[in-house]
């Protein structure tokens, strides 16, 4: 039994909360040094204790360091980018080609993160209201990737400019099983201050006391000290 | 610049996977006792720093203390669960009825984490494939507010088996706002060792290295020492 008295120490707190301010979603700073094995399975660990819908573990990890593999979910990603800086013009479009939004090569090791949808038979217990659940459930194992890595210096990238019907054809994916995660993972020159987005001034971080809703939707919270605390 | 050699020491490592291992989904063991305000911003302010789609921060937090809004919540997940239970037969069935599956009215706070859709206007960076994108970065916002939680001495457990429709029915939410997650947090008499679904045999956990594949959906792992590793 974990006492609730066995509070989390100080340092381990901040621990928690160092992962979680200082991650990254890494694109460009990628260094080539392969991922230790222990460490690897300790990320993929990480992910396995994520919570899921009616305990159902949806997840499943396919580690791509292959170059051809690689290369041709490169391809997918080209493509699915051409088209979407057409989305843009003028000075935003030129922003937006300046940015680099994935490392599919640079990065020593790919993963892709999937949700096996017909895992745990028909009626898996808690999805019987919300069926996206499972996709749901596999996103909270890639936070807890994403956490770990930070934690053990190496960064993490999403790419989600990806054909998600060519990258399950590229990785030979059963018709049950969703691509949810592409993931760029290895050793970094640094981890950035602010997101890439925001120092590049393509958006800003929202203020936390305006998102923050009392009983409702819309009701301002009626408590001067938690929306000063927010404001910290 | 986060100097990546500015380790995480052992213990602020230790913290993190502390949280990984020992977080639960909590039903059963909610106390009472007022959550402090700046223990509660924290948490917020944990889950707004999550990663999101093109910055997108699509997130809102609807915080829930009225009774008689638990109590609407609390009458869909009746009903709902009413539903699900006639899903199974025997003594699976009797094992689901004697699961409790949520903590709407014990737990003294409740917190439904929205995803605003149309946030960020009609291009967000990054989502042009995935239209989900959003969806899927609330649901890290989520693990973000889990994780700390745990490391504060905090229960949470979600909710999933209510009527999405009538959720933004009774929160009043616009159209464009999905009430993703419902989730009970409160302090608790006790963090279980395993989920309860695995001490009380409704399923297990998977072996992971059984889930972990090599460049493509179903080819083994050629690395022994990996193999070992992720069964430890």
């Amino acid at each position: 039994m974990n006492d609730p008295d066995r509070r989390f120490s100080d340092e381990e707190r901040a621990g928690l909360y160092r992962a979680i301010y200082e991650r990254r979603d890494v694109r460009s700073q990628f260094l080539p040094d392969p991922i230790p094995r222990p460490v690897l399975a300790r990320l993929l660990k990480a992910a396995h204790h994520a919570p899921s819908v009616g305990f159902m573990q949806p997840w499943d990890f396919i580690l791509i360091d292959s170059l051809d593999v690689r290369q041709q979910v490169l391809a997918s990603y080209n493509e699915e980018n051409a088209k979407a800086a057409k989305n843009y013009s003028g000075e935003r479009q030129q922003t937006y080609r300046s940015l680099k939004l994935q490392g599919i090569v640079e990065s020593p090791m790919n993963l892709c993160i999937t949700c096996d949808r017909s895992r745990g038979g028909t009626h898996v217990l808690g999805r019987n209201s919300i069926v996206d659940m499972d996709l749901f459930s596999t996103c909270l194992a890639v936070q807890n990737l994403w956490l770990a890595a930070r934690a053990e210096g190496i960064g993490v990238g999403w790419v989600s400019i990806i054909d998600q019907s060519k990258l399950a054809h590229i990785l030979n994916l059963p018709d049950n099983v969703y691509p949810l995660a592409y993931l760029c993972m290895g050793y970094v020159s640094e981890f950035l201050d602010q997101p890439e987005l925001e120092t590049k001034g393509w958006r800003s971080r929202l203020p936390l006391e305006e998102l923050v809703h009392s009983n409702g939707w819309g009701v301002a919270l009626d408590d001067e000290v938690l929306l000063e605390q927010l404001k910290k």
